[in-house]
């Protein structure tokens, strides 16, 4: 077994230096657990739910794994705080947070002895994180799925390795092995990945979705959103489309887009719903060849990055 | 002198595979010279100029140098015919293009010998270029300056180098011998370089455009005119900021954008002209730290890459 050369391995007692991020509707025990059961890290997504929900997550996923894994709290959630409780409750060996800055949690997490990865699209973030106790940065590019900021992952990973000292994990657009190592060359001491876990064997998504994965091309992705503040990449679709039309006009509101929005994620997830459906997809879908297990990929990235960095 | 393992660099007699993009305005007889003498290769721009402005550079560059250098052509400038026809005339050892596809002019190309490198944005670009003889091309990522298309390095490389069979030249967030090494990861055979070379010493952009560069954080960047299909990446300032205002009435034209842009780019070259200057440049403007002599800026990032890659 090749050993990477990442302070991230030691602290979090992986094999690997991969996670598998933490997708709204997605990663749930069944997923993250084959993950870190196979030596990286699977991360169960908060969602917009409750405490219940997460806490009845991490019961399941214990059953599955003795691993460590994370879990996702994402902050523009209405239950960030009970769920922001519900993880020292639980004593979740690793929490990872996105859409925002978990500075009030900071201190009361890091009194109860969790190690906390938020999410960064910038320097700036990355800084103050690092002086609030993170233990790690995922640095995460333009080019990932879901949410997205400005910055793009060959630009911003070594900007964000310069100015902290702090880990960081490379996240946007790596799907396979040459990425994991163009990571590392950048400065990363991990990968995080979404798009190419959207096409594992275990992973929840309608058949449909995953086949939409395997079959896309390099330009079948796109961000809308954008304008009101909250830019999303998906796969293209009449969905898509259809709201870059409303972007068009001026007038759009938030609520219009939420009304629009709201339920497109969850029927692509569960219903594999055609036209409609909002598939979150990383630019790194292009990459993406065939549905396997979640060990097959973890394995087929960590040797094609091995043999790559000469480890 | 540490050897890298590319096609680029047996294909074009240079020793480093580290192209100097062509920029309008920007990249002048000096600025190539002094890369293609540092062992890398210079590339003059064509701009939107005729073909004797193009002529009468390649004899300036021909008596700075008797390396190896490219020419660039814009394929919108409205003089693109003759300008196509003036690198035949000159033997010019390789043409770069931007901004289209130069297809019509490839077979006339090939047949008067010369080494054909366009710039892509996508995987079916390269494909379509490999079919019609490019011996190269350039996979240029959005974090690039200038004008930009929508795949990020970090997706896009990979994707063209498993679709092409001809050397793939990585550009886009590149400033270091890191992006360098990471883009060998990713299976490049060379980078393109611009933003790190507007700060070099022999580069003719104003003392003030090379410092803006110099002092520029990983957010200081902006994509503007991207609704109307020509997006283009430069330095945040009340230029970018009215443009982008401008962008947000549904009626503005084309026209428009014309008499707003005209002039901006060449008022931040030339003249340095701070709030209404248009200063082109990529997100790696973060990761350039001093102005330095070319030679300078290419063995730094040479030797940080031979050494990461282990070479």
């Amino acid at each position: 077994m090749r050993k990477f050369n990442s302070r991230i391995c030691d602290l979090l007692s992986i094999t690997y230096p991969i996670f598998q991020g933490g997708m709204a509707w997605v990663s749930d025990p069944v997923l993250a657990a084959a993950v870190s059961n196979a030596g990286g890290l699977g991360i169960l997504s908060a969602m917009s739910a409750d405490a219940a929900f997460i806490t009845s997550e991490i019961a399941k996923i214990r059953t599955l794994t003795d691993k460590p894994f994370g879990v996702n709290i994402m902050l523009m959630s209405p239950f960030a705080d009970q769920v922001a409780q519900a993880v020292i409750e639980e004593q979740v060996p690793v929490v990872t947070t996105g859409a925002g800055m978990p500075g009030k949690y900071m201190e009361s997490w890091n009194k109860a002895g969790l190690t906390i990865i938020p999410v960064v699209a910038s320097v700036a973030f990355a800084r103050r994180l690092e002086r609030m106790g993170a233990a790690a940065v995922i640095a995460e590019g333009a080019e990932a799925g879901g949410h997205v900021g400005d910055l793009n992952t060959m630009a911003l990973v070594p900007q964000v390795c310069d100015a902290v000292s702090i880990p960081v994990i490379a996240a946007g657009g790596i799907a396979d092995g040459r990425g994991m190592a163009a990571a590392f060359m950048l400065g990363a001491e991990g990968v995080q990945c979404g798009t190419c876990f959207l096409a594992a064997e275990e992973c929840r998504v309608h058949q449909a979705y995953k086949e939409k994965i395997v079959n896309a091309g390099d330009t079948d992705t796109i961000v809308t959103g954008k304008k009101l503040g909250h830019p999303v990449r998906a796969l293209k679709t009449p969905f898509t489309r259809k709201f870059a039309q409303m972007e068009n006009n001026p007038d759009m509101t938030q609520e219009d887009a939420d009304n629009f929005g709201t339920g497109a994620l969850r029927r692509a997830v569960l219903e594999g719903d055609g036209p409609m459906g909002c598939y979150m997809a990383g630019q790194s879908a292009g990459l993406v060849k065939k549905i396997q297990p979640a060990s097959a990929i973890i394995q087929e990235m960590a040797e094609q990055a091995a043999q790559l960095l000469q480890i």
